[in-house]
């Protein structure tokens, strides 16, 4: 092993940016289920590592599990009390869905703080908890980090005819039966963000459009390197 | 730009690999508060960063203000009405510390996943949520990840006798007016590590003493590339 030459200080957002050649930004995006978020995010993910870029997406398969567990997985996986599970897991009410949409933003802000491109696919269908998101980037403590909206607008019938899980049909019918489904687009609202960096329509362009497109707007601001 | 040429697939962590030349750990630090923990996790970043190993330091600077957050912090900054804030908000009774423990974890196994270093140092008092944590590693859904345990042993006296915000004062006077509290190390306990990786005496060796023992462990784990 090499001689140790100690390095007085802490690390600055400079030295990251120095030996990760960028200097990190959060991409969200956001849109109804079957909207095609996470396949233009893994599509992104995949080409800047394919140039250089280190990224890591957040999504459902890595958070829902993980850190925004529910309820019956914290009980069973983590031992939690059902008091305790009931506290802190995740369902799909409205504070809820904020605080599940809070702790992807503040997660998302370290990666992005530690010089990675974060890319973050999550329904996030509220404007106020996409809009907290986007403050806590701008008020981190080493300096605001780049927030980049990326709202993929496929409409309603696009996503509905698509149906990959089956989803649709199931809040179709719990509503059609008198209950309440708490779907996105269904029984529940999206509200489109007022004004995202990027729109995605994929009824008209592909997946590699998109990522052409997002590609180009972080290379026009300086974000990679 | 350079004409996009698409990459099938997602990214595997072998992509990673190649890409930051190191596939990632978490090397967790706990130990009483004063302990020297914050000190040797910072200098063992640097020193990491400085022999061009992307890693992070995750501690209560970056963690108590966003993710982990007290009930009133999620009033004030996030507009969260009172019942959401305690529900979500953490703090310092049992099962807030094994909630704030958890979500350090996930957010390290992440960061690990990612290819970096995740440093965290916490007090993390109890062993059943730093094992959860580790255990949590171990399941990763893109295989196992590393989690190398630091107990940073630095005796409760040396701790006290430091006292840099004056913590320690704060809860003898707590206690000896007849209150509770919770202070770990004055009347909530510390459960040590009973197979940590690496244990670090803070009394007896420097902090280069520290970060050249972590060193030698991840170059004996391959873990530096």
């Amino acid at each position: 092993m090499a001689r140790i030459v100690f390095h007085a200080g802490t690390v600055t957002r400079t030295d990251r940016a120095a030996l990760l050649k960028q200097t990190g930004a959060t991409v969200w995006f956001t849109g109804l289920s079957g909207s095609g978020k996470s396949t233009l995010a893994m599509a992104l993910e995949k080409e800047l590592i394919a140039r250089g870029h280190a990224a890591y997406a957040l999504d459902g398969d890595n958070v829902r599990f993980g850190l925004n567990a529910a309820p019956k997985l914290l009980t069973e996986v983590r031992g939690y009390s059902a008091e305790d599970a009931a506290r802190f897991g995740l369902g799909f009410g409205a504070a809820d869905r904020a605080e599940n949409v809070r702790r992807i933003g503040e997660v998302a802000k370290l990666f992005a703080d530690a010089g990675l491109f974060a890319l973050t696919s999550f329904i996030s269908p509220y404007r106020r908890d996409r809009d907290a998101a986007r403050a806590a980037h701008e008020r981190n403590a080493t300096g605001p980090l780049p927030f980049i909206e990326v709202y993929v607008n496929t409409p309603l019938e696009t996503c509905e005819g698509r149906d990959p899980k089956g989803l649709y049909k199931q809040a179709r019918a719990t509503v059609a039966a008198g209950a309440s489904a708490g779907f996105t687009g269904i029984d529940d609202p999206y509200e489109p963000p007022l004004n995202p960096e990027i729109t995605f329509d994929a009824t008209a362009h592909s997946t590699a459009d998109g990522v052409t497109a997002i590609l180009r707007y972080l290379e026009e601001k300086k974000l990679l390197g």
